[in-house]
């Protein structure tokens, strides 16, 4: 139907940066454990009728921005004031037409590369909170010592494919200035690919700016360098800020997610299927800007979706959040692009049993509904406030095992080994014998974290809980920590970059 | 195929019992989502041929019991000492020719009676750990307190729709008494449908006369009143206690669940592929046996798998059993009957985070395999040597969110709910409006142990961790509890054959 890639020369820059020693895996996850299917046929058909209702009869407003309004009337939308409406069927159209279904985001060390969309599952860690919480000093604003931090254990942990953006907020630098330090740590601290600033338009494109540096601005030009992320303010708005983001990152062909954030009950109706529609209203609205700003940009449908607590009112992930997001990866498979969608999210304000009881219930939905792009996958509680340092290496170790998990299951001569049960034969033992001596160091997935051995040794060792061990582990990690190096010439010209902004950046903190 | 329940009148003395208040929910689940399909067609016949290989070239060894390898003989298996082998397809037709599909297990309150095969789930609590823990005491041996207790909360919790066997082991006990205590607190404590012993042939014949004292002989000999594990001694051998239980079981009518018991590496070779191959053969063999001794017999599909840990040596449960049970879910369909396998396991020690990691990975996996009748749901950890009071609960409350997600996506013009999108329009909230008044109290699923409010909040009402706050509600619901009225002629019955059998018994602890 599309594209899968855009023509250029690989690499760029980054091809002649020194490939880092460590540490070495598997780029991304290729998944051979198919989506689960769980809605018919016909299910899909009357949500997506219900979607293309909504667009044309009650329509999207796009808010502050006549250039995006003067787009959308040139496709043949109906605009009245900021609200505009959509013959059925034209935006998925729009969105066929040229928008790739699957693309390469390329990292700086080229090995690091990663592929979204189609089978391919990247795991990216947690987005945005203000907050970080450790054993060590409990809960307090997040640095950007902290965020470098989690740069580096994302860097270090094979199962987290992606550097990601905010991994937390560095509250101590001033709001306009931030995004220049995150970008920056990110590059400095790890070869991962990693994702651009959408707070603002002139934040977008220093984030562009610095891909170029970083690349070359001819391989930017050519290839995805950057991944984004666009909130939709559901319901059924885009705003200016968002719209000055979306712009920046389509004209220079890198890549967004346009993401719905629904809260059933507050920002949409309570039920599953009317989150679906509406999340899939949204997504497809701004997907095919996308396409009409500059055709075969990648882009991604985003879904998130809450329950609300209806004791405390507060938005929480259960079961229906985890029903709407594999419901979801199926309207998302027909429609024909990647989708960024689930994560390891908990409520908790600890890294207790709530904590990973609530992560490991959404991870393991997240990869039945063939989410691509995969944030929050590492890291977030407190409803996606606080970043843990526990938690992180606590998702980190359960995505290494969910990863085994896609591997799924080989079925061949060799698997079933008719000849080990003639070896052994009935009551006896297969731990010598040949099929087994010849697999087992890497037949299993070992955790670093989980404690499976006897009761009596683990109260030798301390009797340790989870959260302890994951405090040990992170340190330990972040302690043996070694920088993957980066061509002097462009961290000058990074550093270079970041003096003249921030010398006519305003250093507020709002 | 077969006969999917047998005649008989319904509910037998039984019905005559009051039925509780406490507590109103499904007694079962009937799911909407469907199982997880992982294997292909080509996959599920290699490994189908695979077991076939296995049992007519190498065989199964049935010990200790001329009764059954004469039933071998007669059904035209070819017996050579006390190994047994069998024609291709020979298992596979036995079972198909009188097994049911479906089957009904009673209970005393016929409103907690539980289907079992097909499209229903029953939540069945740990069974047979030796230790207790709770945060109060941490862990000691169980005694029969402990076990009264468990099957006090099991009676308690909606989502624990049995009352299961051995919750944990009452060690105060002696060994030869043990199971009637056991058999007389579910009678007495819960109104739930529970498990008989199967850890001798009189401990069978025991827990069956304990049926017909509590249903009336008639209704015993017409319905399924027990369920009951039969384990393989895997690789390939049914031992003679494991033989006496079933002949009984069999003989009776009472289901039997036959279930090998694979420990990849050890009892079985390392890879997944071969678990399956070994596992069907071994549960076709008992399975079969069940239906020679008396057809129509209900019989399950067991299946437990586990890898192994490289560095302890113990066996744990990682993405390689959740791979296993998903496709051993898969081959107990074609095979039409009842599966029983999975739960919430794990290895911890203590109610953290890897106790509800693991346990909540795994019991979505059950799931998804479409296991029927699922056995350690609730409670268990340190792989299964322990049964925790707070994770019991917490369990529960992860029961309860599975339930609904089992539920699926209701797809229809009420719950897309258009004329909510109509009344509240771009930028605006659905808090007040209509569509979501009318179903905010019932909507979302509401955990009693999940803190989804603010870290203030949180703080203020003493920061508890999950484990904490398990433990208070585990506390209050014993606190809280009233015992299900028993008749007492039949209560005055069950204690008198209990004294007459504990006069004969010896005070035995080993």
């Amino acid at each position: 139907m599309t594209s899968t890639s855009r023509k250029g020369r690989r690499g760029g820059r980054a091809e002649r940066s020194e490939k880092s020693p460590a540490p070495t895996a598997a780029p991304y996850i290729k998944r051979s454990v198919p989506c689960h299917e769980i809605l018919t046929e016909e299910d899909l058909a009357t949500i997506e009728q219900g979607a293309d209702t909504l667009l044309k009869e009650i329509g999207v407003d796009f808010r502050g921005d006549e250039e995006v309004l003067q787009i959308w009337r040139d496709a043949g939308a109906s605009v009245d004031g900021e609200r505009v409406r959509f013959d059925a069927g034209m935006l998925r159209k729009t969105i066929q037409k040229s928008a790739p279904r699957e693309f390469t985001q390329h990292a700086r060390n080229p090995d690091r590369s990663v592929r979204i969309g189609g089978d391919n599952v990247v795991f990216v860690p947690a987005y945005g909170p203000p907050f970080v919480h450790s054993l060590d000093f409990e809960r307090r604003y997040a640095r950007l010592e902290d965020l470098q931090a989690f740069i580096k254990l994302a860097y270090l942990c094979p199962s987290v494919h992606h550097s990601g953006g905010v991994i937390c907020e560095p509250t101590d630098i001033p709001v306009p200035k931030r995004h220049l330090d995150t970008i920056y740590s990110h590059i400095k601290y790890s070869d991962k690919a990693f994702m651009g600033a959408a707070t603002a338009g002139e934040r977008a494109e220093d984030s562009v700016e610095m891909a170029r540096l970083l690349f070359g601005a001819d391989f930017v030009e050519a290839n995805c360098c950057l991944s984004s992320i666009v909130n939709v303010n559901s319901p059924l708005v885009v705003d200016a800020t968002m719209l000055e983001a979306l712009k920046v990152y389509a004209k220079a062909g890198q890549a967004v997610t346009i993401t719905p954030f629904i809260i059933a009950g507050a920002t949409g109706p309570s039920t599953i299927a009317s989150n679906l529609v509406q999340g899939l209203a949204e997504t497809m609205a701004g997907a095919a800007l996308t396409q009409l700003i500059r055709p075969g940009t990648p882009v991604m449908a985003g879904f998130l979706s809450t329950a609300t607590n209806m004791r405390s009112g507060a938005p929480s992930r259960g079961p229906e959040p985890m029903l709407a997001l594999i419901g979801f990866g199926q309207l998302a498979r027909r429609l024909g692009i990647p989708l960024r969608a689930g994560g390891s999210f908990s409520s908790s304000k600890i890294p207790d049993a709530q904590a990973m009881q609530e992560a490991s219930s959404f991870i393991y939905a997240t990869v039945l509904s063939g989410a691509n792009f995969i944030i929050h996958a590492a890291g977030s509680f407190e409803a996606g406030l606080c970043t843990s340092f526990e938690k992180f290496v606590m998702d980190a170790d359960n995505l290494a095992a969910v990863q085994r998990f896609l591997a799924g299951i080989a079925v061949n001569d060799d698997e079933i080994g008719l000849d080990a049960f003639r070896e052994v034969g009935p009551g006896s033992h297969f731990l010598g014998c040949h099929h087994t001596m010849a697999r087992y160091k890497h037949v299993f997935y070992t955790s670093p974290l989980a404690d499976t051995s006897s009761f009596e040794q683990w109260k030798d060792d301390g009797g340790l809980d989870a959260a302890t061990r994951a405090n040990r582990l992170h340190k330990k990690m972040l302690g043996d920590y070694e920088a993957p190096p980066l061509d002097p010439a462009i961290d000058e010209a990074l550093r270079d970059f970041i003096q003249r902004r921030k010398s006519v950046l305003p250093d507020s903190f709002a």
